[in-house]
Order: structure tokens, then C-alpha cells, then sequence
């Protein structure tokens, strides 16, 4: 069933090159996908001078590049490579921000498999350095913001030989539910006010 | 004439495609190219656990891509897309740092064509966000630290109709330079904590 989205697109599910199986799921229906919204909200952000937050370039490996006399450059081989880094970085009122997107279908748990060891990695470090680091996850009908200290444990927990998912009430439990606006669709800097300053 | 850097390497001209024909020059016969030794700088902040900053991937606009049955998906029609941001940004002491790094062989001045209109507004952005912005430039065989609200200087000099570069004598007097190290190469840190911390 198509559902109308506030701004009149219906749902069209958007096959990314290169993305995981869980980042394409279908973002429960929403008529955006969870990339689209929060390009749009930084985009919101930025045209109202409140942050400068910006999606990084998905990582090619160039490979072949071809030259025409009177056009632009074509990359006529390159393959994709995986990021060292989380997708989304900024500052806020002078503050590092840093954030990966993720989402589920799941309709009991988050599984950690939507995460590889080099970004917890990254994370970690950005933590290290005072960074505000957190996760904002698409899950049980819910946008939630969960902050990479949490996310750590229960990343360790697996680590340790524990369950490899972040259930529901778990999820409920440690993160932040952000709500869904209609500029700043997803309102995350709300929560980062309350949580850092 | 190969000239031999410290760490045993020779000089070779990089030819990095989709680079504009500024950043291709010789940086100077150094051995290695301006963002070579950035990235070896940043690996180097990092693994001290120093700062975590990173450059951006190269902005590609992916038209076709081949998914082969047993094998890696490949990027068949692609081409290069102008960066609506810088190409480094991270973290320090819990601080925004975003940057871009420039080189020119002139020698008696910094042409400022080597920016984009895009590329003021971004940094613009940073600043009013307090973030810490500056170029990285090497120029008349030096390294130099030039921050955002200086550069912004010139560049509104050539919009009033003034030079469209900025003299070698101007970006000393403006400029920081930054001493040439052999772990961290070009050791911009050292140049911030003067100036921020």
C-alpha cells in the first residue's frame, strides 16, 4: 500500500548501490528513505545557520578513467569501497558531531551486525576526543538516538559472547526517541541540547 | 633531478584524476605530494591518539553499476562531482577542525581561483558554527596555516574588483608556517593549539 507522506511523495523504495541489505529496507513505509530525511534535515539546518552537518561521500575505488577531448571525465571502472568512517559529520555550536544512520525491520531487536568493527573504531576515537558520537537508528516504527557510549556496551556484550542485537526494550530503554517534525523532519539537535548543552 | 626525501622516497608526480590542475603541481619535488604527507600527518594524530581527522571521499555521481554474479559489484559510468564542502574535517579536544589544502607553483603569489565560491560559503558556515577553519597552502617551497577569517579577507578583495591572488609577502604576513616534522609531517596541530587552546 502506498501511504502519503505529509509533503506528497508516496513510498518508492530506493535501491542504493553498494548498501548493506539492512540499510535498504523500506524505512517503515514512510515515503522517504531514513538517508533522504536526514539530508533534508541537515539541509534544513544549515539554511537556518544552526549546524553544518553534511553526509559523506560514499568511498569508490577509482580503477579506469577515461578522458574525452570535448566532455567531463568518465570513471569507467571503480568499485566501492568500505568507509573507515561513520556517513555523517558537522559541527554544532562549535562542538564536533558525528553520527552513522541505521535501520531495521526487524520488529523485536536491532541487530549489531549493521555495524563493522572499524566503525565502532572510529567511534571510540571520536569519543576519545571529547566528539559527540551517536547512532541514529530506524526501528520499530520509531526514530531513535543512541548515544555510541551506550552503543558500546552492547557491542561488547557480543564481543563477550552475548546476544548480537539490541532488543526492543533495550533500545527503548537506552536511547533518545526523536521527534518526527515537518522542516527539521528529524529533529536530532533537540536531543543533543538536552543531552550536551 | 630526484631529490630524496627522508623517509627513502623519491619524487613522482602523482596524477590524481578529477584534480583540478592546481593540486597536481610538483609540491615542490618533496618526495611526496601535499596530500599524501596530510594523510600520513592525520594517520600519525590518530594512532597518537592526537585527533581523529580524516580526508573526505573524492564526490562521484554513480550512473551504472554491473553487479557480476560472484563478484565484487563494479562502477561502469561515473563521473566526478564538485565537492560542496572541504576536503578534511575531525575532531581535536572535542573541537570542529575543517580544512582544505592547496598548492601552487607560482612564486611570487597564491592565486585565489583555486577556490570555489561553494567552498567560501562552506567555510563561512564553520566559522559561524565556531568551528576552527583554515587552508593548508604550500607555497615558495613552505607550508603555511592560513585561517578561514583571513583568507575571507582576500577573497572579498578580488569580489570588490581587487587582485585575484594574494602575494607571497601578504600570506606571510597572514599566514602561520608550519614546520616540517618526520612523524607528523606537516604538523598543524602544534600551529592550533597556539591560536585555540
Amino acid at each position: 500500500m502506498a501511504v502519503n507522506y505529509p509533503n506528497g511523495k508516496i513510498y518508492r523504495p530506493v535501491q542504493q548501490a553498494g548498501k548493506t541489505e539492512s540499510s535498504k529496507s523500506s524505512y517503515g513505509n514512510r515515503g522517504m528513505t531514513l538517508e533522504e530525511d536526514l539530508n533534508a534535515t541537515n539541509e534544513y539546518y544549515l539554511h537556518q545557520g544552526l549546524a553544518v552537518i553534511h553526509k559523506k561521500p560514499t568511498p569508490v575505488q577509482i580503477v579506469n578513467v577515461d578522458y574525452p577531448k570535448r566532455s567531463a571525465a568518465v570513471i569507467k571502472e571503480a568499485y566501492f569501497k568500505q568507509s573507515s568512517t561513520t556517513d555523517y559529520n558537522g559541527v554544532y555550536k562549535g562542538k564536533y558531531i558525528d553520527f552513522e544512520a541505521k535501520e531495521t525491520r526487524n520488529s523485536t531487536s536491532f541487530p549489531l551486525q549493521n555495524f563493522h568493527q572499524h566503525q565502532i573504531d572510529h567511534m571510540q576515537n571520536v569519543c576519545r576526543q571529547d566528539g559527540i558520537c551517536f547512532v541514529i537508528i530506524s526501528a520499530f516504527q520509531q526514530i531513535y538516538l543512541l548515544q555510541a557510549q551506550h552503543l558500546f556496551v552492547f557491542w561488547e556484550r557480543m564481543a563477550d559472547g552475548g546476544r548480537k542485537s539490541i532488543k526492543k526494550e533495550e533500545l527503548e530503554d537506552a536511547a533518545h526517541s526523536i521527534q518526527l517534525g515537518y522542516q527539521a523532519r528529524i529533529d536530532y539537535l533537540k536531543i543533543l541540547d538536552k543531552l550536551y548543552f
